[in-house]
């Protein structure tokens, strides 16, 4: 007779190829579906979700679950069954209903809000964000009574197993302490931005050939993902097959070039995921906030440091002919530019902190009921003028309805951006200690160390261990904010 | 509480959903998976198979199909619930069991027939095809135990519902009577090929460019579907996003171009079936024989006629730098050049059926256990010389390992493309009396009443009636050859 256990796994491959077609069908939609497809495949998206949810949650999977605890399972078995209880609890908690009508709510918010944010209208997006708060309330209150945390912890702990608001507020509040002032520093202290060159066009498919000789650098796979566009560049797809976008403007090249660098960090976790352990829960990558450190390591950390924007370079004024006077300098100083401003999504790595307290500070009082939603245009104008010292009063468009997160109800995912930034900054001063020689291989465009540490720290784990463990067994602690503080002081002011 | 009728349209619904990320991920695998990708996406397409014949077969589908025929339904209800019996019937009288063998066991000899074929391997493909072929029997005498028809009559059905070896036998016997002959007087009186530009390199960027505007000019709605690349074009994706494809050659530029009008004749059939029926089996296209005969339709009897020629013409020599001196009656020669070959999907449309004449015989007597795997190429090489005059003996490659079908399991199919030639001259025909001034309208380049003519008769039927009453409803009678032999005489010879 097969044991409980081994049920379990059948069961779990079985949802793995569920979750394939989701993410194969979620990226077509984004990059390739022409407009009229978009009902019929929300429609079997959505029926693929409530089957998902239908199979996870039968009966028989608690059953193996309290049965597979009893039997003789070795480390890397017992730590699978501690994922898929994980899996299980957070799904067979909420009735089918709720998630449904949370569905079929952040769809229809998302939808409206493409064309409200267009037309800054904070009136219409309200009436169909409440409804969205308020069955992510609902949510919340559940998934907290099981877990004995706060309503906004529970939500937090999809993204982040783990986390917590009240360490969320240390590490924050930390960063809080000295991030304006270390910014102000920076802005006033940088070099103004270089010229841009008289000719300013550079050919898509100039910047494309490009992207994929800085992929190949980076030692992507292209026999197992490709790089194709989308209007929200991410990284999709299945372990086997990663699919990665970014949107190109023929007007500035840096912004396309460094998304790619980005999205390749969270491709390369990916694909080096362990493949023994493909279509278990053991095997998947670990937490949001390590998924975003792998594509920070990638870009902030490694992209755009001197070394590495020495050696793409020549690279970069090969293929693009607009390009083939920039400086390494002007180079570096463009990809180093410090600039506050109100889009998220468009700032730099000293400012991105503070769009991500922001809006951290607002969910978590919504989410615990502190506040409501006709609260945060205020709210976001007061903390945007305490944090970067600019306004969004009235500009509903660049203020609180630039995002899409909330519109679908993903509240607790803002804090793994900087979480992620955090852990990138350690992870990548823990293996500069640990290999001494590394900085000299860098240097050289020799990467080969980099990726083999983070493969043997990060990517070849999986979910295999929880991530304070896992950081822990990389770095030597668990998260220290003072490395992502070291990694700002030396880059932005030389200290 | 829900009537049966009801709770089957809702089930219905859901396998259409299932359907569509089959069509989507299928279509994907085809022209944008990389090669990594392939084991994890056959797993997937397979689970979904398998719980597409799960939700299928559920004993209370039986029961609603019983419970409905009792029910009040309207006349397009019960063609339906016709439908809806026939995919529950198709389906429940295989036991899963035999679904997966048969699918295991083509998939295994399909994927090695890739390599096999181009190294000329009968011996090694063999080994693959008889375990294919030995549960395609096992199925073919289950489906013929519940139909009371031969064991090939029984897949020939999955393909063609009602079609019988006895009408193909009549069919087909016509056509052998009158089609060698004409095929050798036509070879024999045709000027010859005119010879070819100097310059004869046709950019793909060029040729795609032509194929999207001659998609337009047949009005394929691009809100509702995409042209792209695959090693053998299809169409494919659902009736709200359908993905077409072809496969440029940058020596030649007619093959890409006249296979897009081909799947562009497909493409329309499934854009323009009836929304109000979406997701039900009446809403579906009606027979691979139909579908073939819209293709057939847009490719043979419109696409290589000197009026449409005449339309393009001027299209090929404004997108085509190497084709710019194209002369119209060059063209048209080029278009309309007859020559039988070994190749199957490289055949004019002359030579064409009696490459599947000759497949239809060997898979009847295949499956019908008359003939055994071992017996194929010796009946191959006999036929060709009858039917074409050429040999296959030691050319496996160009003989019987040539197309994808049997490899699979697809017995049944090949009868499909010859019936839906014969019912696209038919349909042509049919159209050309009914609306005398069609053919005035085509000559000045204006498609409109030829769409909605077919619109009228064909498209937004769905599969409301069984094919002999759509045909009749169309033409006034069933299935006759005899205006396929007035279409190849009146083109070839003149008649």
């Amino acid at each position: 007779m097969m044991n409980a256990y081994h049920s379990l796994t059948e069961r779990f491959k079985r949802l793995s190829r569920l979750e394939h077609l989701s993410a194969i069908a979620g990226w077509d939609m984004q990059t390739m579906m022409p407009s009229g497809g978009s009902q019929a495949r929300g429609e079997a998206l959505a029926e693929l979700s409530v089957m998902h949810h239908e199979i996870l949650t039968q009966s028989s999977t608690g059953e193996w679950l309290d049965r597979a605890a009893q039997e003789s399972l070795d480390d890397d078995q017992r730590a699978n069954l501690t994922e898929m209880q994980r899996h299980y609890t957070d799904a067979a908690l909420l009735p089918a209903e709720l998630v449904e009508a949370k569905a079929l709510a952040g769809s229809r918010c998302e939808q409206a809000w493409r064309q409200q944010r267009i037309d800054n209208d904070w009136h219409g997006f309200k009436q169909n964000l409440k409804p969205v708060v308020e069955l992510s309330r609902q949510e919340a209150k559940l998934r907290a009574a099981v877990q004995g945390s706060t309503p906004y912890d529970a939500l937090l702990n999809l993204y982040e197993p783990g986390m917590t608001s009240e360490q969320l507020d240390t590490l924050f509040g930390d960063l809080t302490q000295w991030l304006p002032e270390l910014l102000q520093q920076v802005v006033a202290s940088q070099p103004p931005l270089p010229a841009l060159p008289a000719t300013r066009i550079f050919p898509i498919s100039q910047q494309k050939a490009l992207a994929e000789t800085v992929m190949q650098l980076l030692d992507f796979d292209v026999t197992q993902g490709r790089l194709d566009v989308s209007a929200h560049p991410f990284c999709g797809g299945v372990p086997s097959d990663v699919r990665i976008t970014t949107r190109y403007d023929s007007a500035e090249f840096l912004s396309a070039l460094m998304g790619v660098i980005h999205e390749t960090g969270h491709a390369r976790y990916e694909q080096n995921l362990p493949k023994h352990w493909a279509g278990q829960p053991i095997g998947l990558a670990r937490s949001t906030a390590i998924h975003e450190s792998q594509s920070l390591f990638m870009e902030m950390q490694l992209g755009r440091s001197q070394p590495f924007l020495q050696r793409i370079h020549p690279l970069i004024c090969q293929h693009l002919t607009a390009a083939n006077a920039l400086s390494l300098n002007d180079l570096v100083r463009q990809v180093q530019h410090v600039s506050p401003g109100l889009i998220r999504v468009d700032a730099d790595e000293v400012s991105y902190p503070a769009h991500i307290i922001l809006r951290y500070e607002i969910e978590r009082s919504l989410i615990n009921g502190e506040v409501e939603v006709e609260d945060i245009p205020e709210l976001w104008d007061d903390k945007m003028q305490r944090y970067l010292g600019l306004s969004t009063a009235g500009n509903y468009r660049d203020g609180c309805m630039q995002d899409i997160h909330w519109t679908d109800g993903s509240f607790g995912y803002f804090p793994t951006y900087t979480l992620g930034a955090m852990y990138a900054a350690q992870l990548f001063n823990a293996m500069q200690t640990q290999l001494p020689k590394v900085h000299e291989a860098i240097k050289i465009g020799d990467f080969t160390p980099v990726f083999q540490w983070l493969n043997d720290n990060i990517w070849c784990h999986g979910s295999r261990y929880p991530v304070n463990t896992l950081i822990r067994q990389a770095t030597g602690e668990i998260l220290n904010p003072r490395w992502f503080k070291q990694h700002l002081q030396h880059r932005y002011l030389g200290r």
